[in-house]
């Protein structure tokens, strides 16, 4: 009788909702497969279709913003920012960091650039039968140790546990919540032409390293994650540069899937200068041997910042007088035409479009 | 030379971390297992060491508190719960819900119970390649379905992908933010002498459902999950009942485990009469055939609560005056001998005691 009374009510909203979701199927045509691929977890376009089609279409509200990585809420005088991200890295553990500190880091990257101060986080584990203790000690550890770092307190938590062959050893989401003091937001939309496009470091060194340390590709190079909090040097950023329009962290998808999402959402041009793109020797020379393009590399302690072009100078000596934005460089322009796409200028006096990635050629890096 | 920078200041905290860990396995002679074992994710004695003797050895600050289901955050003069809860309940779907509605209400339940207003939720998905999309988008549809019923917004969340092997299906996992409008908090040393003990309904119902969807065993029963949202129920009890000291939700370990906790926090006798304990006849027969109690069996959609003796008749009559309430019981008394213990009176005159839950009988059944 129970079940009745609850299950009545639900099928008539259920509907409701995949209705939506079969409408907004047809009309924008997305999420056309029957079955998930890994592509779906990428963070590029086979992502996007999934979040717009079936995430989006299903819980729309004022305060879901599928573009933004936290969901700002108001909150009786106050504003939050809400955030999550599972971490499904592999291996767990890798030069320069391990699953621990990227799932603490991660989030709190994600608070920091949407303009809020990271400060409570909730850890909830997916672990394997078998995976062994001293191993989830030292994750634990490593989380602890990137939680003080960062000045975040992990508040809550939840364990759960899997058998054998239905997990990877330890999967880890962490949700943040963190305090917007300052009245802007930061979103694509308010990107205009005449800004300027500036990096934190140097891209695509969480995955080569990722890449590396799996011990399938027979090359070796010196190269460590970047993992890192980012929330101090946003605050330094924000401190000098009021004219900042945005940051993300540059995460999966790399540099190119940020940009292309900023030139959709505003409907301008990003023209980046590839001379200008800051990437290690290491890694570039990994990428050259993997075939693959660092602009789509992810990065777990770097952000890109669009910020008003007048702007542009002080905001790059505000990242480079900190220790983690000693390599920020302004990498481009943001121009009128033609809109929606991001075009690069090659060495050789070319220009090429840098589309949002397709595939997935880079699974599980975080 | 990021990578130096950033992993030089690790290893000592760390270590301090890791060091702490281990004096308190020494010294209280938690988690002595190498290896993670199904009975960490059970909810009982297992899941409590490990809690104890990890998570909170290495994230302690004085907002984590192991034995609540959410976390208060002060936020400039308001206060918030942050709550989360990974679901990875096999099947996914099963007679009166699915993982999508589990994971809302099982998050939902968890701030109502700490006495919040349920608000904000994220949602952090870990897919299985090979995941059908339908599937999913039924998953979804059901989550904002009962969203909706709960009150609640979906307003970020997460997409990971893992190879074909390395999950099972789909994982999800919720986060929480609720609202905390009343002065009070709730919790278990609050409990003293003379307490009355309800439970909101039935029991047992969801974990007895999802052993008899699994179709490994031969047994037919008319059972249905009880997951549903119980803020409303719990706002009645507490409008009604200013005496209440705790309320938790009875999901993994059952009834029991909660009130063990209880007496073991609050260092009083619980007293349990076991013929006032509500069990539907279907799910009482299903237990006998499996050889357990329903005391150890989940629910999702019932919460224990403690109150003051006085108000125990008022708090009853309250909580039967709601649709989810109507079949809760007053099932037990506050004793002060013998302190820390669960003590059953048996129909036949006996006494017996009612430990923690040990190992996991009832593996993924959230």
């Amino acid at each position: 009788m129970t079940a009745e009374r609850i299950a009545a009510p639900a099928p008539t909203r259920e509907q409701q909702v995949l209705d939506r979701i079969e409408r907004a199927r047809r009309r924008k045509a997305v999420v056309r497969e029957e079955r998930i691929t890994l592509a779906h977890g990428a963070g590029g376009k086979a992502t996007q279709t999934l979040v717009e089609g079936l995430f989006v279409e299903a819980f729309r509200n004022p305060r879901l913003a599928p573009l933004d990585d936290g969901a700002i809420l108001p909150a009786t005088g106050d504003r939050l920012v809400l955030t999550t991200d599972s971490y499904v890295v592999s291996p767990l553990f890798f030069p320069g960091g391990d699953i621990g500190d990227l799932a603490v880091n991660g989030t709190v990257n994600d608070l920091a650039v949407s303009g809020a101060r990271p400060r409570y986080l909730s850890a909830g584990f997916i672990l394997e039968e078998g995976f062994p203790v001293p191993d989830l000690a030292r994750i634990v550890a490593s989380m602890a140790a990137a939680a003080r770092r960062a000045g975040v307190e992990v508040v809550t938590g939840d364990t759960k546990v899997v058998q054998r062959g239905k997990a990877d050893g330890c999967y880890i989401n962490t949700a943040g919540v963190g305090l917007l003091d300052r009245p802007h937001t930061y979103t694509a939309t308010a990107v205009r032409p005449g800004d300027a496009v500036l990096v934190s470091g140097p891209i695509g060194e969480h995955g080569v390293t990722i890449m590396l340390a799996r011990g399938e590709l027979d090359i070796e190079a010196d190269v460590a994650s970047d993992t890192a909090p980012l929330h101090e040097l946003v605050a330094t950023l924000l401190d000098t540069a009021p004219g900042v329009r945005l940051m993300r962290d540059a995460t999966r998808g790399g540099v190119a899937t940020i940009l292309n999402e900023v030139a959709r959402a505003a409907g301008v041009a990003v023209v980046v200068d590839d001379a200008a793109v800051p990437v290690r020797p290491a890694v570039n020379g990994a990428c050259e041997m993997l075939g693959i393009d660092p602009l789509y590399v992810a990065c777990e302690g770097r952000f890109v910042a669009v910020v008003d072009g007048d702007e542009a100078e002080a905001a790059l000596a505000a990242l480079r007088g900190h220790p983690l934005g000693e390599g920020a460089a302004l990498i481009g322009r943001i121009g009128a035409d033609p809109p929606g796409l991001v075009l690069l200028k090659t060495a050789f006096g070319g220009t090429r479009i840098v589309d949002t990635l397709v595939g997935d050629p880079l699974p599980r890096i975080c």
